[in-house]
């Protein structure tokens, strides 16, 4: 830690809740950030490839989306404006329907939940709920899927689940893609409880799937296994809410994760990086014919962040009105796999995981893993870990990140990793 | 309707959800705010005895709290940081601990909870039950407290909790101040329950109460009922969370809606107003030797939305280093009860509710007062209703309103009180 | 205790779990039993004010009832047929059409549950939640309804509920007559409750109440409340369960507890004495209109005992055929009221509670009730206690009991009264 | 149906519940009943190859239970002793300790619950929740425990959980041996959801399994799968519930079903057969140290039924004193195995399922299955089907049945199977 977080009197121990996490990992103050790196308050530089979990993939502190929003503010725009209809909403919609919806051939509706994935998760179960009058959701192992009562029902993680102080209802979880390893069809396993009755799997409301897990350990479902998902949930009159709330907005190289599987999901939660610079925003996006909600059946004071229109807006007209961003997402993978698998050459056993700009070595522990992530801040680089047992090393930096700044990020993951490597070793022994 | 809403190709009809719900009252485009007053985007001028309930407590755009943001905006600092330590957020602490703890004698820890009310209030629920050891928390009739499946199990709307698409669990509603009428003292049935181990009522968690209910009706619970209320919460070894996300910051007249009762509340979710500026921004106040929180027991990704650490800190600053704010306020009451007895006086039967800036009038049926409202936005003010059959007109003006704004917004709804009492006089006729 | 129970290697301590009770109150091995008399394998002879908590309000070992069960054995009857048709069966339906339904102008169906009340109770509950398509039940306090999961949600007494090991859903407790002392009605504030769409709770499925609560101190319901309950019942779409397994049978009086009260209950549950001889028997009456089961939707090895159908009957055919054994019952109940009065009257504040021949007195405290059960049990008497504190000294003797033997139990009973009371008094002193 | 049954006026029309089920497969009035045969009222004899369901494995009206319980009625031996110490418990215990206990070198005590099946299993759930502080319980594909709350949720069949009319909560359900094919090892697949701490599997309370499926189908596990799931309760701190209430009492050829299998269940619901002549009567089994119920904190009137504590004390005494019944089973098996092949070999693709005296044969079809059990009716054979789609024939004939009634029975059921077959093919073509 450094000097100024160590003290006893100092003013985060004092007053801010020991629920905090990530300041645990990275005990420096921050004071600016700009593109893919952040700055301490000591003026040292630090590679960002956590950005924010995803949040940031347009990296920090956009200079356009930051021009748009302070033009916004010093115009007195509004700031805080309930479900009301504003301009600035209008131009965001329009944003969506023709930079998003219409090149992709999707119909959907924007539904402004509170400005977190967590409420646009609950507002998907409950609108499945409604629709079908059942109650059970199936999630799948290793899914996150937030914090609060309905959503952490669906988070496979044991230490979140025990906060909640008291038993979690209604979901059945079911194994994802590989979860018991490459020889059982996980798929099939579904399908037969399913197709039995005497299963004592209450018929489905719905599934709900991040089609690549970020928190559960970057764990990326094939082609195949979503198609099933999807031909699962119609066989069996329940809804298929796709939560890219961490995969979406280009990560995996494409705007939504799922794009090129030829699904068509009815609910999709999306948050983190869809204001497009880190403000508090979510959405569901749900198929017209499922829009039954009355008003305000589900509500919430901040649905709809202005701000976060307005830097929204800038994100679709910047980087995906055509497809050179794009491109480079495929390039910047290509590059990013290959950083990795020399990081997975330096651990024994270690594999990589996910796909796109969302990758990681399971190193196959989680002390490895924290070791090298720890030693990666030491050397100026910001990366955490994810995995049920945190030993998935993750790659989660900015989509915009320079492949110089790539390389320098992976330099150090490297150079940490066989550190990390030959000290477990010595231990060892 | 304005043109632009109303034809069938709008934008908003084709892509927002229709869960949508204040654009309904107030049917115009909004473009640009001002403290008290908003434009749209025809120009047409409004003044807002709204404030996004209760979220705009120092009114719209304020220049100070402008002024910051921007200049952080405009600096590169952080915009997203999930919970890292960051310059601005200790600037933030170290501003409630000094303006608001202090001078309080509260000693309250803070945590960062998503940046919805309803995620605090889920936060406390689970620390409750996580303490305890036990599930059921106590809620009051007509209280509300969030659409998430935790906080709307404690919420008592029906239609709300139908929402849910699911049976809610975990809680029991028992009647709030006043809710049998004066003759029956609810506290009492409250202990009597609690106090017969065979009532059914299983021992609680927690009690979630608003010292002044805002969504319920602007039923303001009076001093004995909330010391009554945290005796049996200490009685029976629960906690007391005291929900002050719309009666707080400033709304009743003090900083806190229960500081000058003699109650210490375990729990204090905050969100609406506490951001100064209308950002979404919500925390929970707890006392430090409830603070037994695993480090990401309960997370998100938007906890601590650092713009909101800004506008926050400004806020507290400018408002409430002395006394000077607090003492306006006191006038403003008497100036809003003052015209509100006007407006009551207007409608057989009527009679005020609430207190502080946070007063209304209950006109005894909710068309009446949704026909008030709906002529109220025609005249140019924005107000709009609460309670259980939407039966109050509610007032939640911003604190920093002028009195001559005050006036002029209160001459608005005294004229359309008359105006839909005598239309109604004549309907029945 | 006796020598038989009191060594450690005795059989019941080695082999018969703690969760035994009764055995506890009453330490000795019981051999014979006869009319309102038991003896234990010491010859010592007890009478019976307990009857199997209404289980025998026949008697034990009624020789008609003995009669044709041997009779029945030794003809190869049926002994076990699930639910297939018998002429033992049948016979019993006509006896309930004939001598129970028609006579009241009732018109019910009989669903043959598990043979225990808790079956009958959650087979009730099943029900009106399937027809209703709601989920909450509205229990009432001191309410007892078995100990299943379902009927174990609708009992109020805590120690049972804690038996559970996890939280118990799906019901709401409303005050019982009286439950707030005399000054608040009850009905009026469940009345508020239910009339209020925000008053959080959920709109009932249906109503489950004892017209005379047994376990929960012999509270017995005035008509006004029934009929009030069964008000609130159709106004909220709700259906009616009146548990009479403790009060019916003629326990207070009348066949049916409710029958002169003006109300037709949509579900009645019965067990105890219904099969006469204290066989397991229980049973769901249900107006035809309701009767929605799938065949087997609700079944069990058990339902239809066809022991106890040759006893059931016997006991309609023999008790139930005209008034005779009715008007009995109301001389009886004078004579109980007159013996426990002057127990009343020698314990200072205590008063009497129930009606017919379920009446008792409560004594103030559950201590000095056990005291006085404890002595009484000394003097060749067999009572128990009730009440949320166990402070109410109750009498169940068999309907069938003579004069002289409730003489001379009421006898006992004062007595022990009197001692228990001045051994409290000297304590105190 | 019979001339006595078809009638709309019938006493069964008029007055039984539509919940009733056996009635409709056997549409007679039984009169008369004596070991493994059974009389309608016109005289029809029948052979019972249902044996209420495994609950008469020593046949209907044994000589010597009959006698014994004939003379504790006729000497006034209790009926009805709530849980009192009587004579005929205590040798009904020691019956158990000597007879049953000792010989197998197992240590358990016996708690008298509430005479049903679903009784005996909610207790074993609520104890199994309240010694491990958990609430998950995991049971099994095509298990079926019971119809009250609790004991539904563990069952699997989607029917009957649709009963009980609200969302059934707090068990998960695992696939069974053999539940996807041979190929897939279900105990790995569950040992994968346990130990992976993000699988959203709650830690489990207890596993509950029946070791041979009745209801589900006649799916036997293997002894290495019921060693797997005593293992994986032991190594995830979860209490075994081997629920033996059909599989029990001499039915698979032992008198426990598992108990050449080298397991210890912790808790043992016993039901069906255990009162040997099939009286109500149920029992849990535990272990001492398991013990740790309060008095009466899981109660019920019935408990302990006393008619049953004698015929059980016979039933015991007659068959389980030394192993010439357990050899004669085995034989019987042979014979039982033997006969079941030539009836597999009537339908294609059909196979033999279960073990002991509880085998029967998958036709494939439900339709199929029912026609069989239809004709065989007719033919003076009563037989049910049991399996998710009730695809199995199942003979559960008395254990007693004699060889040449065995032959008789399995020639009825193998003609009828001919024909069914055929007129199946028939109607193909």
């Amino acid at each position: 830690m450094t000097n100024e977080t160590s003290t006893p009197t100092d003013i985060f121990s004092r007053r801010e809740s020991e629920a905090r996490s990530y300041c645990r990992s990275f005990p420096t103050r921050f004071a600016r950030a700009k593109g893919s790196e952040l700055w301490d308050d000591q003026g040292r530089r630090y590679i960002d490839f956590l950005a924010g979990c995803s949040s940031l993939n347009y990296g920090h502190n956009d200079p356009d989306m930051q021009a748009a929003l302070v033009e916004h503010i010093q115009a007195d725009g509004i700031t805080h404006g309930l479900d009301m209809f504003t301009d600035t909403k209008a131009k965001f919609l329009q944003a969506v329907e023709d930079i998003i919806l219409k090149p992709r051939d999707m119909d959907y509706k924007v539904m402004m939940t509170g400005p977190t994935g967590t409420n646009a998760v609950e507002a998907a179960m409950k609108l499945a709920r409604k629709i079908t009058g059942r109650r059970n959701i199936i999630a799948f192992t290793n899914g996150f899927h937030g914090m609060t009562m309905g959503a952490l029902s669906c988070t496979g993680n044991s230490g979140k689940r025990a906060g909640a102080g008291t038993p979690l209802c209604g979901t059945t979880h079911m194994p994802f893609e590989g979860a018991f390893g490459d020889d059982v069809d996980s798929l099939s396993l579904i399908e037969q409880m399913l197709d039995n009755s005497s299963s004592g799997v209450d018929a489905p409301a719905a599934f709900i799937i991040e089609p690549v897990q970020g928190e559960g350990g970057l764990n990326a479902a094939s082609t195949e296994f979503m198609q099933g998902v999807a031909r699962l949930a119609q066989k069996h009159g329940a809804l298929l809410i796709a939560d890219d709330i961490q995969a979406g907005c280009g990560r995996t190289g494409t705007f939504f994760s799922f794009e090129e599987m030829g699904i068509e999901p009815d609910l999709i939660p999306m948050a983190k990086s869809f204001s497009g610079m880190g403000l508090p925003f979510a959405a569901l996006l749900l198929k017209p014919e499922l829009d039954i909600w009355k008003p305000a059946e589900h509500n919430g004071t901040f649905r709809g962040n202005t701000h976060a229109f307005v830097t929204a807006r800038v994100a679709l007209e910047k980087f995906w009105k055509d497809d050179t961003f794009q491109k480079e997402l495929a390039e910047k993978a290509v590059l990013l796999t290959s950083g990795l698998q020399s990081v997975a050459e330096a651990v024994p056993g270690a594999k990589l995981k996910g796909r796109g700009l969302m990758q990681g070595v399971d190193v196959g522990s989680g002390e490895l893993a924290g070791d090298i992530c720890a030693r990666c801040f030491e050397k100026g680089l910001i990366i955490e870990t994810s995995g049920a047992d945190d030993e998935v090393v993750k790659v989660l930096a900015p989509l915009t990140t320079s492949s110089e700044l790539m390389q320098e990020g992976l330099g150090i993951l490297l150079e940490a990793t066989i550190e990390a490597t030959q000290s477990s070793k010595m231990a060892a022994e």
